[in-house]
Order: C-alpha cells, then structure tokens, then sequence
C-alpha cells in the first residue's frame, strides 16, 4: 500500500462510490474467481468484505459468478448495493476494507456471469435504415414490422467472451453476387457492432409476459458489447432464416455490469414514436426508459464513432416486454443487446459498415486506411452516463484484438 | 413385484438391450431426480445400480441431470453403455439390479439434460421446398444459397422442455396482407414441427473446426423433438432478421436420449447431391452419415404423417461441421435440431403448413377438421430405426397439448 489510500478517490471520479458495478476477478497469485466491485482504480473483494464485515448477503457475493447475486431479486440488490457503498465510504470500516482492495492492474478478470440465452435486438433508426439503404438500395430502407414491434434473434450465447478476450477471424462461406458459387476463406468483411447489452437477473415463469413496468424487477445492469459481424458470411446465409455463422463466432461483453441504480440520472424519454404502438409496447404513459449513453468507438486507440444511446427507437423495456410476450419465459443470465447504437450523423455510426458506406468510403486512420478490421486492430468501447451532481458514471470498457484465421 | 421379472423382455422389445436410452427420472414418493435407463416397460435407477454394482462410472450415473455422462466424451459413453448392458442381460446380476427398476407408469421422467445453446436447422429439401412455394409462390422454392450449406439459427434453449409439458398458446402480433396495422392476440396459426434434435456431449475449443469425421466423438445422443411454430406471428415478425416469438415459445423434446450406439444398423447414405459442396461439408467420401429413421406424427392419437428421415439433405454431421466452421465452440448439452422432417409425399410432411398447404387443404380428422391446432390437441411424434436381427430400436416419443392462451 501507498501512503494515498485507494479508498481516497479523486473528486468526481466516474468509478466512485455512485457507480460501484460488479465484476469477477482473481487477484495476482490466486486461484478462485471471485465476485469484485471496481472502485476507482482498484477492486474489491465483495465476498471478503461481506465476511469481514458480518454481512447478511455474504452468500450472494462469495461466489465465482454473479448469477447467485442477480437471482436474488431488486430488494437484496439494492441491500447489497447499500452494504457495499457503506463499507466503501465509512471511515469506521476503513481498517478492515482497505487491505480487500487489489489494485485493477494486477488482478484477472473473467466473464462475469454465466450466460443463459443471448438475444440481439435491431433498435436503432439510424443503423437499421442505413443497413436497408446499403442492402436493399431500391426498396423502403425499413421493413414494414420495424415500428411495430422490436426486431431480434437469438445469438449464441456459448461464445460470449470478457472484454480482452481475442477475436479469431472466422472462416466461412462467402459469394459476391457476381460470383457463380460461393467461396470458403477468412471473412474479408469483418465488423464491430457497438451495443449495449442488458443482464437479467430475476427470472420469470414460462407463459407469463414481463410488462413493461417490471423492467426493473428483472434487469440487474448493463454492459458494454461488441457484437463482431462477418458481412460477407452474413450476406450469404442470412436469407431466410437470419444471421448465424456471420455473428456467432464471438460476442464481446465488457468484465463490469453496471446496476440500473447507478443510472438513476441517465433515464431519459425515447424518441417521439411515429406509428401508435399495440398496448404491451405503448410507453406514452411509463416512467421513461431511455437511457442518456455517451459511447465511443475506437480502433486502436483512435476514436472512430460517438453513437449516442438516447435515441434509441426501442427501449430496453420494450425489448424485454416483446421477447416475453409469447410466454417465454426470463432465466437468470438472459443477455440481450440493444443492436448497433448509431445516431442521425455519420460520426455517429456504430459499425464500420455504415461508417464507410459497405467499404466505399474508407476511414482515415492515423495507421492507414479502413473499410472493415485487419488482422492487429484493437477495438474499444467506453461509454459513460450522467451520475449525480454533475458527475459521470463510467461503463466498463470492452475490447478485443483481431487475430488472424485459423488455416489448414 | 410380479412373478414376471421386469428383466424378462418380450423378443424384440423396442427398448430392449440394443436401445438403453438414457433419461432423468423421479421414482413416487420420493423427489429426488436420478439418471435412468429405459429397458422394456421400466426404468433401471443408473446410479443405484453402478454404485451397488462397484462400477467405477458411479459418479457419471449419480447425477439429477445427463450433462456430466455426456462431457465424460465418447469412450466413457461406450464403457457405461457396455456395463449397463451387462448389468440388465447378465443373469448373476439378476438380484441387485431387479429391485432397482421401477414401472414407467410409476415415476415422473424429467428433462433429461441442461440446455447450452439451442440451434434449428432446415435440412429438408421437401420441407424447405413446399414452405417456399407456400410463402413465395412467383419465386424460386429454394433460396440460392440452400443447396451450399445447411441454414440454421439459434433457438431460445431456455423454453425446452420434456415431453409431456403443456404448450401454452402464445399471443403475439400478427398480421395479414391485407390488414392496415398489427393486431394483437393469440395465435390462430399454431403449428407442429417433427424434427429430430441431436444432443452435444464433449465439447470443442473456441476458434477451432469440428470436421465431419469428428462428429461421433462430440454428438451423444439423439431425441425427438417438436418445435412448435406461431405461423402468423413467425410471418410477421421473420423479416429481415429470422424467427424469433414465433418460436420461442416453447420446443418440446422426448425424455430419453437414445444414443448413437444404439443406432449402428440405422446409418444409411443421404441423398445424391446435386451440387458440388465445399470441402468442409463434402461428405462423398465420408462414413455415411444419414439415418433411416422412421417417424409419425399423431394428432390426438391419429396418424396424420410419416415423415422419413433417411431423405433429408443435410446430415447432422455436415450440420455440426458447419456450425462450428467460423471457429464457435461446442458445449456439453448444446442441442441443434433437424429442421421440419418432410418427405416427397404428401403424406409425410411433418407440419400442419405443409400438410394443410397453408390451410388451403384441411385435415380430416375422427374429430373434426384442421387446418392448425386447436386448444386440447395432443400431439405425439413417434419414431423407430432397424435394429440388429431386424429388431427395431424405438425413440422416446415427444407429447404436448394445447392450454388455451393467457389472457388478461
């Protein structure tokens, strides 16, 4: 330990005690994943602390996943996001939480928790009409359900990584329209699809709907991910079943879940809806569920894109209220992701695709040009959120680094 | 106990010592969920009998669930098998294992194995033929692409459940054509899918292939498997991004594995290929990968189809190559399904969309006419392979009924 404690923050520090999002980690020289909460630069051992300090929900927190913590339901979450804000500010617990804090560097951290089913939603107006302008220039660049319901698809929740996590090039099948058959090598079309993800926690019981009003009681937090897209492989297959093998490969989610009561000054109303909504979806009249996100999007290390989440089309409410309104039911470590975040202006796109019109328009790097991802690249995502006072709530980052295809 | 030993099978028993499918079961008046194996008309307790029995695979049998046997890998599978065989044929046996087979009227069967990620496939060219000329009657049947890879998407493995389980009818929007706007309500379209779901037991390795000579080192067993489909909500709803709500619901599959060992007379080549397939799914030269599986669906007792499964296009075996052709790994108790059984006649179409074109044509049923299911309906999909000596080798079957939908 240094003379400056780590229990000492910075004033306005984005990881301070108003955030405190959840991750799993093991420190230098251990073994045992454990549940952490990141607090400045350093990270707690949550289940230590919860020992040390008598706490009911040790239980819930000495665990190697978050899933025992997010099954516990809205009134232990914020129970046990109370305990540790106290522990974490009280200087009568300075003694005993001090020596529980490992510094971020020198710890491993894991996927937080265990992924049940991945859903991925299609919510932004911008990405989804620039996507029907560069697929589908002659026709209506949305299709006729999209103000109507939230489009998604399941994903594969088996090949969901941490952030750090390298990305393989997948191989696949591939044909340009003008070629005469389709072609196997390495994806030459590779892409990031900058996202939110939502965690839940609380399940729901199969044949029962989530209204809208019950986000809350189910949605544990948030994360930052990257959702890696082969278009070339995606192209190919997608008709008509939807993508598979083009976005299966990897899905990167950021090491640190966010609690929705960390974003209590980031709520904010949807974009104005422009075709009356059936009353499952109808949120003229719900506490608004919009979230006021500040994402960036960098390609090693040289901002690419600021896509901003307020104006999402779909909430992640509504999204939540559409995949259980035919009775599916919510297990806990259901993840499902806002689709490409992308804004009304070009510097606002959230995916290589739309920021250089599918490859016409190459993006300048200060290490050269790029239509889509080249072997090396490194692709960060950070966001942040308005906290109390003027301050900022700071999301995990998520990053992953291109490897080259796997040959022979 | 009867006079008759529940050893003593009839000759050609369809679940005699050449089947020994493995399911979860719960014994009456007790409530702990147990691996079992059925044998004849009842359910040897695995478990018990390799513990009373010294069998050093205990710890894979004395289990709630089928997941540690099946990441236990191919020549585990083979050894239990092989003692497990033993133990019910061999007559020294006789005494320990008799008290340890419980009538299958007596127990409640369980579903038999935790779901990772859950994939359909669309193998049929029948199937995939009749739906395209259904849905785009002034177009080519099949899309370009489906004569070059097996079209797949992942499914909500959260909603898989035994057979037996009611099937609750969604709601849902839907909408015709004609219509100005979507309505909401239950579906009026609620459909079957007679398919056949192949059960992963050992896993892969991110970013590495399964080749198609590998599948038997990964795939432990096979079930049957209905996965029931919201026409109407499917068709509003699958454009641009695949099914999704009007899947989801629920996907029924039977409760006993049966596992590739069992089906050794059952391999048969698939159909000619007519057109020239990539390496990676060229199965020319391979182990001949089709299975002569012969299989009925039955609405309320009555037989309406009798879906071959020796014609389907795709093999399992391609399908797994190519599911994890972009490096995605494999998990212990991954499933991925068929796709819609289908073959050249009319009468062994495995869904009401087909069999009822669309409900152009109803069903004549004792009672009553269909063109989709009504609330009540049960139904049943049964299935054999040739087993040794010409005996038969009899698939758990996969039952649901219809509850009305939820409303309010």
């Amino acid at each position: 330990m240094s003379e400056h404690s780590p229990l000492d923050l910075a004033a306005g520090d984005p990881y301070g005690p108003h955030n405190l999002p959840y991750g799993v980690f093991t420190p230098t020289g251990d073994d045992r994943p454990r549940v952490g909460v990141r607090y400045g630069d350093h990270v707690l051992d949550a289940g230590a602390a919860a020992a040390a300090l008598g706490s009911p929900h040790a239980d819930l927190l000495r665990q190697p996943v978050l899933n025992p913590l997010m099954a516990a339901g809205r009134p232990a979450w914020q129970a046990v996001r109370a305990g540790i804000r106290e522990w974490l500010t009280d200087p009568g617990h300075r003694a005993a939480v001090e020596p529980l804090l490992h510094p971020l560097d020198g710890v491993t951290l894991h996927l937080p928790f265990e992924v049940a089913d991945y859903v991925d939603f299609y919510a932004s107006e911008h990405h989804a009409t620039n996507v029907g302008r560069i697929f589908r220039p002659d026709g209506e660049p949305l299709t006729p359900n999209w103000k109507h319901l939230p489009i998604g698809y399941h994903g594969r929740a088996g090949t969901v990584v941490v952030s750090g996590t390298p990305v393989v090039r997948p191989n696949g099948q591939r044909k340009a329209p003008a070629d005469p058959a389709p072609s196997f090598g390495p994806s030459l079309r590779l892409d990031i699809e900058a996202e939110v993800g939502f965690v839940v926690g609380a399940p729901s019981v199969l044949g029962e709907q989530v209204p809208l009003s019950a986000f809350r009681d189910h949605v544990f937090g948030l994360c930052l991910l990257n959702d890696w897209s082969a278009r070339d492989i995606q192209a190919w297959e997608y008709v008509p079943l939807g993508p598979f093998l083009g976005k299966s490969f990897a899905t990167s989610v950021s090491a640190w879940i966010t609690p929705l009561d960390a974003l209590e000054q980031a709520w904010t109303a949807p974009p104005a809806r422009d075709r009356a909504l059936l009353p499952y979806l109808d949120d003229a009249e719900a506490v608004p569920a919009g979230l006021d996100l500040h994402m960036s999007v960098a390609i090693n290390g040289h901002t690419v894109s600021n896509p901003p989440f307020s104006g999402m089309y779909w909430t992640a409410a509504q999204q939540l209220a559409h995949m259980t309104v035919n009775g599916a039911s919510l297990r806990t470590g259901d993840l499902f992701a806002s689709g490409t975040v992308s804004g009304p202006e070009p510097e606002q796109r959230g995916c290589l695709l739309e920021l250089t019109w599918s490859g016409r328009d190459p993006l300048e790097l200060p290490d050269g040009k790029r239509t889509f991802l080249e072997d090396g690249d490194e692709v960060t995502l950070t966001a942040w959120a308005p906290g109390p006072d003027g301050s900022r709530v700071a999301l995990g980052e998520v990053t992953g680094r291109i490897a080259p295809a796997v040959t022979g």
